[in-house]
């Protein structure tokens, strides 16, 4: 068997029913993280914002349930000696009949695994375009990682050959990357823009702001970014849990040349991604 | 054969690649219709609001297939001699690899049909509430039928027993239903709120404004509605491609006892309905 490989409901396939509200309304969560040396990469918390989406949406599937769908993935990795996987796990609401009100048996869980390029090989200077596709302020679905993408597919269809897109919310407020969260330094600081109207509360993202920063001896602060901000930043880090910590080397025709704050951090990710779980 | 039925990009089926964006993005566009008397019903609205779709979020479909992708299932409806039908079609971007910028080979198109009861048996008399999850304004993916659905999803969970929920939009005015479109009449005038910043162009919705309300001497406004606007308007009613024009009878705690526009257009919609193609 070789990847990419695909599990639906706990059995080898790579099909769903059509009748499957994930695919009928996006009803549904998914993670998307590494498996880096046979181990799910920050898995706790992937589980806890999958948790928070569960609650959002009211899509009941028991942990145990997706622990076990992710051991038996974990299994067969280990006779493959992969060091480096990337995992799509998605939870829907389940095949159902017509209508938004229409109720499912069974949530179906499935998993995907794919190859991706180890972390330290990722290129880490980064190019970026502010993109015109707005997000939308919708607070009930902020931070989640639900199913209704459509605008991180608009934005991403605005991109050429950069690397990664900056989107605003309605307000004209810096949110974050198509697929990445931001983080700017300025003044010894680490700022980042809150994930409650739109956003995603990515995972390194977090490790970032509950262990990174503090062991580096740096200070994040949550606030509103416009703009402008992004251009009088001294260094400017994207963030996603297949790519970790990259540095931005250009926003638009802005040129970033420091990378002190991205070069510590990342020695600290690779650390922290092998012991804190 | 029997209904539900299901096509999957012109062969019976009932399962998609998992890996399809309709299912990972809800990356996709949808109709649901009537098919009355071996036609669809509006299928020229519906056509239209699908190439809207089509254009706003750039997935590719030639409207020849579209079309003979219903024929096949008009022609085995045929041969069922049904009279009422629902259907969806779905057009997805297709299945692709992973990351939101992953290319498909080419769109997805699925039809599904199932039983449902005669217009002229749907009840007339609904009961609704206002819902309490608003619908995000997002200017870019309003009027359009996208796969995105989840605001309706939870709204559709704040109903107990009754028939619909109406959503009012971030700023407190009500825009439609849950999955209907909303007039009321008030001074001899139809209102309904824009489909501008959120909620979806209904094909009812048009052949009111477009066709019914001109035929039966009614004048309609486009307005935007706040939420004590319903309660001193004379009546209510709610549009769907299912349901055709319903009466509402009780909004919240406020009874509506006048049906005069709305006996007028469900006449000339009865009409309309079998001769406009």
């Amino acid at each position: 068997m070789t990847l990419p490989f695909h599990w639906v409901n706990g059995t080898p396939g790579a099909s769903i029913s059509l009748s499957d509200r994930g695919f009928s309304y996006g009803d549904s969560l998914f993670e998307t993280f590494r498996v880096h040396r046979g181990r799910p990469h920050l898995w706790r918390y992937h589980l806890q914002r999958l948790q928070a989406g569960q609650r959002v949406l009211g899509i009941e599937c028991e942990t145990r349930r997706v622990e076990s769908q992710l051991e038996l993935a974990l299994d067969w990795l280990g006779t493959q000696a992969l060091d480096d996987a990337a995992a799509r796990l998605t939870l829907s609401r389940g095949a159902a009949g017509r209508g938004y009100r229409s109720a499912a048996d069974m949530s179906t869980l499935t998993l995907s695994l794919d190859t991706v390029s180890p972390w330290r090989s990722v290129p880490s200077a980064a190019r970026v375009i502010l993109c015109e596709t707005p997000l939308a302020i919708q607070p009930l679905l902020a931070g989640i990682k639900h199913g209704n993408r459509l605008e991180q597919v608009l934005a991403a269809r605005e991109l050429q050959d950069e690397d990664e897109g900056l989107q605003c919310n309605s307000r004209g407020e810096v949110v974050c990357g198509v697929s990445s969260n931001v983080f700017i330094a300025r003044d010894g600081k680490l700022l980042t823009p809150p994930v409650v109207d739109c956003g995603i509360a990515g995972t390194v993202r977090r490790a970032i702001m509950e262990a990174l920063a503090p062991s580096a001896g740096l200070e994040v602060v949550e606030t509103r970014l416009h703009p402008d901000d992004l251009v009088t930043a001294e260094e400017m880090l994207l963030t996603s849990s297949l790519q970790g910590i990259r540095q931005v080397a250009r926003c638009g025709e802005h040129v970033f040349t420091s990378s002190q704050c991205g070069d510590t951090l990342r020695e600290h990710f690779f650390h922290f991604s092998e012991s804190s779980e």
